[in-house]
């Protein structure tokens, strides 16, 4: 049985840009390591989830690692709240959050003027526990917030308090189902309690001051219940771990029950220690069987519209991987993106990304170069659905189904 | 966000044709226009439907307006009554019709001689309404006909009347639960008036007189409620329209509330204006966000098995295409069939067909050819439950599944 390593590279997928010549950012990088594992490997496109599906991170790194998001994903708010890194654990519900503005009862900001100065501050000021039920609140990027709960017979079946636009009051928590009653209970007390709290606050007692609409409102919404997830160890039999720089993504892994393991070079910009992120890797596959990758930065440049970045980022990790060539004896190697992010759109797109799978002994097809064009003369054209297959086959260790 | 169109030219895929010197129908085909398209796009291959199967035009085209069949379709009944130009809504059950000729209550003849002549005076003469239930009976080919039926409380969940052989009675229809009892016993009051009807109609007796076997029961099989879909400007956020002459894909498309454009030329023949349902369709993209658009003669020529007429149909609709070149900067165009209509076979068939989505910034695969064999080099395998994603993807209105 070999050891698996599976290197997603965030955001991977590029379309055409003015700025390389029409070419791809993986077309136009340097790209020496990337080209030899391809050319030793078989390749060709995968869709993250399904074909032509726009993806999220939390979505496709579920299903990549095999747990199909059309079984196992529970809404975005456990997902985002694992983003902030906050501690998620099955049976807790969690929502996305923004601070609001409230005067006399009506909602009159749903962003509190985009609040920046102080969210951590009235974030830790509202956390407390009511009724056995705990209650943690985390800031996010500028008025952004989650907000997870815990306790016994918690449910996700209710309805938001934010009320989705201004001039009205935050709506009462119902509950959907009777199931759910408790769960509204307990919620609409904190948020009571929320109110007197941020009203009171140092905090939006210096915004008003200034003239500046007050933090005083945390409007809630999308609650899901933490998925509970079959163990990795015990669903594919490999001691899993992961080195990877997204709290969102750890998160995931850690539901999972993998190591998390940390480098101390690791940034999560594009100026991260690429090397010293794949040595980390290659350590530790000693002591596990499956490790999980996940570089960042390729992402953050197509987010940046910055195809010359995303280029020279791709470079940088390409650098980083000739360690890579070493270990193809006793390693099964994949090497995707989790979805593509063009420069050209600057968000996440529903276009494919190249992938590899190379290990000694393993077919080639023929591919001798790791892009989107290349790859299009591979054998494979799959969903990231099939990447555990594959790797399983490969490493000798997959059951077989059937006699 | 860009605007969509989706072309479907009817029964496209072809088989290697010995008159076109082993060449299908598209690869003999003059098509500068399709073939710049295709070099400017993402191509390859798409399975109507699911890989392999063999699929009506009904069902592949819910699949490629994002409508799942295997979740919506509910039998032939209703599509078969809205290919008759017939009015089908949410909650109507609809069945196929034959008429049959009934001697002493045996059926002799399940296609009364395949009758042609006074078939519509026939079904106008049985159209009624019993205990608030209304019966609408339209003819079709020869011995063929649709009955809908409209009222309340009513199910698809019962018996044919049709024994399937002659020389049996024409059955009584059956409940096969609870719930159907009231439209099985509304409908064996319409069957029992019918007969009566259609004994005494005077098509029958000059056919009596002639010695032609008179079309005396309405034998009705295939009971198919109305499908409820999903609104599509709900489901996508888009204003939809088609520019379809075939009765049973409008009638979809009306199902889904999209605006059904005619325009003047239209036949449905292999006469038809193809230019000028080409620039009806670019018209209507001023006011609407998404387009169908279905070329019925490629079918036609298929189902006659003429790869010759099948070639000129094709160069036709390629002049046609003209326009397209004009609008790829805020549109995004795919170009598809809905199925493979071998001249060989002359009928539908399980093969894939070529696709091509296009638009300014897309990621081109390097296929120079619109055709089934040079679709081969391109990125997709895809079915067309796929479709859509693509479409929403490319022109930047996909939400995103996950954060």
């Amino acid at each position: 049985m070999k050891r698996i390593m599976l290197i997603v590279l965030d955001g991977l997928g590029d379309r055409p840009n003015k700025e390389l010549g029409g070419k791809t950012a993986l077309q136009a990088a340097f790209r020496p390591n990337l080209n030899f594992l391809a050319s030793n490997g078989t390749n060709g496109l995968m869709s993250p989830v399904s074909h032509g599906l726009k993806v999220g991170s939390d979505t496709s790194h579920l299903s990549l690692i095999g747990y199909d998001p059309r079984e196992f994903y529970s809404g975005r708010g456990p997902f985002e709240a694992m983003g902030l890194g906050m501690d998620v654990r099955p049976g807790d519900v969690a929502f996305r959050a923004n601070f609001g503005t409230r005067e006399n009862g009506i909602i009159t900001d749903r962003r509190a003027g985009r609040i920046r100065d102080g969210n951590s501050e009235l974030c830790s000021s509202i956390n407390m526990e009511i009724d056995g039920t705990r209650f943690f609140v985390k800031e996010g990027v500028e008025h952004r917030a989650a907000l997870v709960i815990r306790g016994s017979g918690l449910s996700d079946k209710i309805t938001d308090s934010d009320p989705h636009i201004t001039g009205k009051p935050a709506q009462e928590i119902m509950a959907l189902d009777r199931s759910a009653e408790h769960t509204a209970h307990v919620l609409n007390q904190f948020l009571e309690r929320s109110r007197e709290i941020l009203d009171s606050s140092d905090v939006n007692r210096r915004r008003e001051e200034r003239g500046e609409p007050r933090g005083n409102e945390l409007l809630i919404r999308g609650a899901g219940m933490a998925p509970v997830l079959p163990p990795f160890g015990e669903k594919y039999g490999m001691k899993g771990a992961c080195v990877v720089g997204i709290p969102m993504i750890s998160g995931i892994c850690q539901l999972v029950g993998m190591d998390v393991i940390k480098h101390p070079g690791a940034t999560g910009t594009v100026d991260t220690d690429y090397s010293g992120k794949i040595r980390t890797a290659v350590k530790a596959l000693k002591d596990h069987d499956f490790v999980l990758v996940n570089i960042k930065a390729t992402d953050i440049a197509g987010h940046d519209g910055d195809p010359i970045l995303k280029r020279d980022v791709l470079e940088k990790t390409d650098r980083a991987f000739g360690p890579l060539r070493d270990i193809l004896g006793d390693t099964v190697i994949a090497i995707t993106g989790d979805h593509s992010t063009p420069c050209s759109i600057k968000e996440h797109s529903g276009d494919s990304v190249p992938i590899t799978f190379v290990t000694d002994g393993i077919r080639k097809d023929g591919v001798r170069f790791y892009d989107e064009i290349s790859a299009l003369k591979g054998e494979l054209r799959i969903t990231s659905n099939d990447t555990m297959n594959y790797l399983l086959g490969l490493s000798d260790r997959a059951e077989k189904y059937g006699a």
